[in-house]
Order: structure tokens, then sequence, then C-alpha cells
């Protein structure tokens, strides 16, 4: 029996996809060779990494708007670097951050090595159990750099700022799950594994007009200008994560792409939200008007019933629903891959439980 | 029928190890759940990496010697910045480097952007058919760097300057294929997409005492303290080129390790060389006294002949026999998965021609 997979990251995928990726992994395009046995040059894996850079664009609607999707390496994390690298000014430069948790604390440091950074507005008083809006951003500073979703406390932003200067949007966690106007954003950027694919691929959508003007002398491997100009090929790609993702970008284009994984997104989350908010053993752990579709955190109102509970929805052959390590209590994350099913099953075990 | 896959990289791979991999996406460890969707913190992921990197040491007789096996992302283009971050002091850095390719030109080329650095001697001159080995070292730079094998022209280093500071060495094509005195190196890193494993992901082997010594703020990403003092954790790792690169080393292990593999590799490049050397209708690129047994690059000796040798090697099933883009001729990857029969089926072909 196939688990019901809540885990955060790296976390469910469809299971058509799985399927395909195991099948090529032995036979890729009956070409009698695996997948991760050919040349990344080779005209079968081009077209891969074709393919699914066109389906981000397609799926995002800014095909045609001068942006270009790049598949790299080195998770969200390295991007913490490559975005400061690519679009602060050597002389001077300035960047201004929203603190909402973990993964923008981790952006901050990285981009203070290379210049001034200014956080606007931070939610760490109140344990990033919720979103600051009311804060002014400095438009001499060279971007705005946010933080879309937070994993670990279960926020998600729900409106971004109006600005003149670059916009910078770490999606790596609700990437592909909502419709927004992409065109907002000068620079998204996302670890495959949540949304897209397995980890091993970052990745990076950015506006091309905006590049080339630091005045850095920007190391090849952290410059989007050479990648991009290298169709994402600059050196040999994470292949597998990249040919898993196109099958992932894919299946969200069969179902109806990000509007019809949106309304879905939507009923699973709010399934859930509802039996935490009428089920007196269960309380959220964010703030209401912050919650995230994709991470949803709640803790038991009783301590003591947690034996009980565990006992409950591992026996219901779920998997991956324990909190953050640092913050404990329960998450589910209801990833678009995640069935409206497994939310059933787990509100199931909550009703259960006295 | 399985194709005789003589691409140069991403490349063969054991069958076996394929056909576990398969498997482990749809279901790994009898979970219920595949490889790459667990997270990377599960117990059956870390006991994954902790295995990759022990059998790294183990493989490498570096066992309990000081060093540490750290699986990155990014390629040895990442590398290729990372080591003078590293290991090139922030004041009056200098580095001292052998250009033997187009690979070590990358590498100088990153390096520049840190400090001073010195080419002691290059093969330019004779289109890198050769390895320099008469030139003197720099005792006072803060490191030498060398690139054992090099893919595009065929060359190997047969021997390792000695000198007293930190030997550096670009590996990514041979490493585990022959038993050298791996202590003399400080720093060894590897692409795994030759005799490791699949793309997406860079093996470091590093000597601990060397690092933290050039005065410099290292961003996070680039640091490989630390990523040694995460367990090759810092950020998720590219899991499913972590898992397979495992398999891959176990299977050597099993065979035997790098010095029951290097027995094969040498028969499998002196039937090859041997064929080379002794039909007058073929010609070896590289100098003989460097010849690798990795990348064997030929040409041969009547251009006229080539649609006929080409199609003599297409029916026999056998792949990425081209030499690379920008030299031409023929180029055979022999690595370690490789099979002595194989090479036998080439050789054949090469009989035939008339």
């Amino acid at each position: 029996m196939k688990k019901h997979n809540f885990s955060a990251g790296p976390c469910i995928l469809p299971q058509s996809v799985l399927k395909q990726a195991s099948d090529a992994v032995l036979n890729f395009n009956n070409l009698d060779l695996s997948l991760i046995e050919i040349s990344h040059r080779s005209a079968d894996f081009v077209a891969v990494m074709e393919k699914a850079r066109n389906l981000v664009l397609e799926l995002l609607n800014l095909e045609g708007k001068g942006y270009t999707a790049l598949f790299l390496q080195g998770g969200a994390s390295l991007e913490f670097l490559m975005i400061p690298y690519n679009l602060m000014k050597k002389e001077n430069g300035k960047a201004v951050y929203l603190d909402t948790g973990t993964w923008s604390s981790k952006a901050i440091k990285e981009a203070k090595l290379l210049g001034e950074v200014a956080v606007v507005a931070s939610s760490k008083d109140a344990a990033y159990t919720y979103i600051p809006t009311d804060y002014q951003i400095d438009e001499a500073a060279d971007y705005f750099h946010c933080t879309s979703n937070n994993t670990i406390r279960g926020t998600q932003m729900q409106a971004f700022p109006s600005t003149k200067i670059p916009l910078v949007c770490d999606m790596s966690s609700d990437i592909f799950s909502r419709v927004l106007d992409f065109t907002q954003f000068d620079v998204i950027y996302a670890g495959a594994q949540k949304n897209m694919g397995p980890a091993g691929t970052t990745l990076v959508v950015v506006k091309d007009e905006i590049l080339g003007k630091t005045g850095r002398n920007i190391p090849s491997m952290l410059d989007y200008q050479v990648h991009a100009s290298k169709d994402s090929m600059f050196n040999t790609p994470s292949v597998f994560a990249v040919y898993v993702s196109m099958l992932t970008l894919q299946w969200l284009k069969d179902l109806g792409g990000v509007a019809a994984i949106e309304k879905i997104n939507n009923k699973k989350a709010a399934l859930l939200y509802n039996e935490i908010d009428s089920n007196p053993l269960f309380e959220g752990a964010a703030s209401k008007a912050f919650r995230s579709k994709m991470n949803v955190t709640f803790r038991l109102t009783d301590e003591s019933k947690q034996a009980a509970f565990d006992k409950l929805w591992q026996e219901a052959g779920i998997n991956g629903l324990k909190g953050h390590r640092s913050v404990g209590g329960y998450r589910a994350s209801i990833y678009n891959a995640l069935p409206l099913e497994s939310v059933a099953v787990l509100v199931n075990c909550m009703k259960k439980l006295k």
C-alpha cells in the first residue's frame, strides 16, 4: 500500500511520474540506454531540457515576456548567494529583505557578504507566525527579496508589495501551486524538491533585462547570464532531476495547469484547516491571515494525547507529519501531488482522536 | 539489446546499479515510498549518505587519516571556484596551476577572480596532447592544482609532483580507476558522472587540517567546513545522485576495490591501444607517454573511410564514440563500468575496416 506522504520536502510526486522515471533509469526513449548514462548533449536529453524550460514559462504564463528559465544546482541555498552576485551593485550595493523565517534569514546572511542589506520588516518577534505587511521599500536599493511560503512555521504571503525596484522571490515551497501575476517578479527561484521534482536541481526564472548591471566580475557558475547563454548547459546539468521535473511539469499541464491545481489545493487546505478550527483537540500554529496552503502547521491542545494521535495516523499509513525539528508539533505538507484523499485520511484520524 | 556505451560522461554505470536505482524510484527500502519523495533527514536516507561517504574513504584507503568526504552540487565547475575560496589566502593569495587542457583552463579562470594565479607549465602549444613534467612549484604559493585525466584530448597524469604545499587534484574522469597513494593529495574533487554515479553530485575529499586558514569570510555554500560540519547535509543534497553513487561504490567494493578494477582497466586499455598501434588505418591522438586509460582518443589515418567505420560500429551497437566536438576524431571512454567485452566489440569493428 502506498503511503499518504505529507513529507515537507523532498516530498510526494505524482505516481505516474515516478513510474516513468523508474522506467527511464533502465531504458530511456527506447535507446537501450539509461537516462543517466547518456550524454547531456545528446539530442534526447537536450530535448528534455528544452521542454522543461518551456513548460516552466508556459505554466507561469511568462512565455514571450522576456524571461528565461534556468535549471541550475545547489538549491535555494546557493541562490541566496547568486541573487546578490547578480543583482547587487559592486559599488555601494544595497538590497532590501523581508524576514519571514529561517530561509529568509539565511538569504539575508549570504547577501550581507556582498553589500549592505536592510531588513524592512521581520516577524521574528512573534516566532515567524505571521507575515509583516506594513513596511516601506527603499527604492534606491538594488532589489527587494522575499520568501513566498515558509515551510517551517506554515505561513504564506497572500500579496506582494508593488515596487519599482526588482522584486525577487524565493518560491521554493509554493511555486506552481497558485495563480499569480508572475510578471510582477524579476527573479523567481525554487529548489525543485517540493512541487516540481526531486532534490538536485534548482529552478531560476529571471527577467533578462535586469541582468548585467552590477559592475561585478561574477564567477561563471554563479552568473545567470553565463547559464542563460548556454541554455542551462554551461556544465553538466543534474540530468535525472531535470528529467523528473519535466515529467512533473507535463503532469501539471495535462491536469489543467496552475489554475486547475490551485482549485484542488484550496479544497485540501480548507478541509484540513476546517478540522483544525472546529476540533477542540487541535489548534493552528500560524496566524490565520497568513496560513500556508502548502504547509499546514498545527498542535494538540492537550499534549498528553500525543501518543494516541501518533498511533492513529501512523496506523492509517501516513508519513512525514511531524513538525520541523526546530518547532515541534505537526506539519502536514499538502503539495500539488498530494491527493485530496490523503487529506481526508488525516482529517479522519483527527476526528477519531478522543 | 543493451548498447556498448563509450559515452564520455554522463556515461555507463553497472547494470545492477541501474536496476537497483530504478526499483528505488518506485519503492525504497520497502518503505512504500519512492527514494525521491522521502525526507533527506529520514533515517533511511541519512544511512545512504553516511555509507557513501564511508565507502569513498575506504576505497581510497583514506580511512582514519584525517580526511572528510563530501557530496556537494555544482560539478567540478563549481569546485573551480570553491578551491580558491577555501585555500587561497585573502591577503596576497597565490596559487600555482598546471594547464593540461580545457578543464584546467577553466579552473585557472575562476581562481584568478580571487587572487594571483601562476601557470607553472602548459601543453597548450601542442594542443594539450601531452602532460608537462618539467616544472618547479613555488612553495610560497597557497596550493598547487592539477587535472589528473583530460577527457577531451585523452591524456592522463602518470605521476604527481611532490610538493610541500597543498596538492589539489581534479579527478573527475579517473577517480576510483587506479591505485594511487591518495594521502599525497590535500583535496581531490570529482563530478560524479564518470566512475561514480549520475550527474548531479560532486565528490570532494579534503584533508581536514588544511581548511580554515585563508582569512576569508566564505559564503556558506562554498565553504567546505560548513558542509563538513553538517555531514554534507547543510542543505538538501542531490538525493538520487548520492544514492546511485553509493550503489556504484558498493559495486566497486564487492568487485575487489580499486586494485581489482585497475587490472581490468589496464586490460581494456591495452587491448584498444594495441589495435590503434598495430592497425595502419588508425592512429592515437595523444602522446604515447601520457595516454589515458579512461578516454582513448584516436583518428583514422585515411579520412575517406569515416562513413564505412561509423557504419561498422553503429551496427555493432556501439554508442558515444565520436570525439569531443572541439577536436573531432574518435574517443572511446572506457570507464570502470564498461565491460572488456565492449572493448572487444570495438576492436573487432576496427579489424573489420578495410
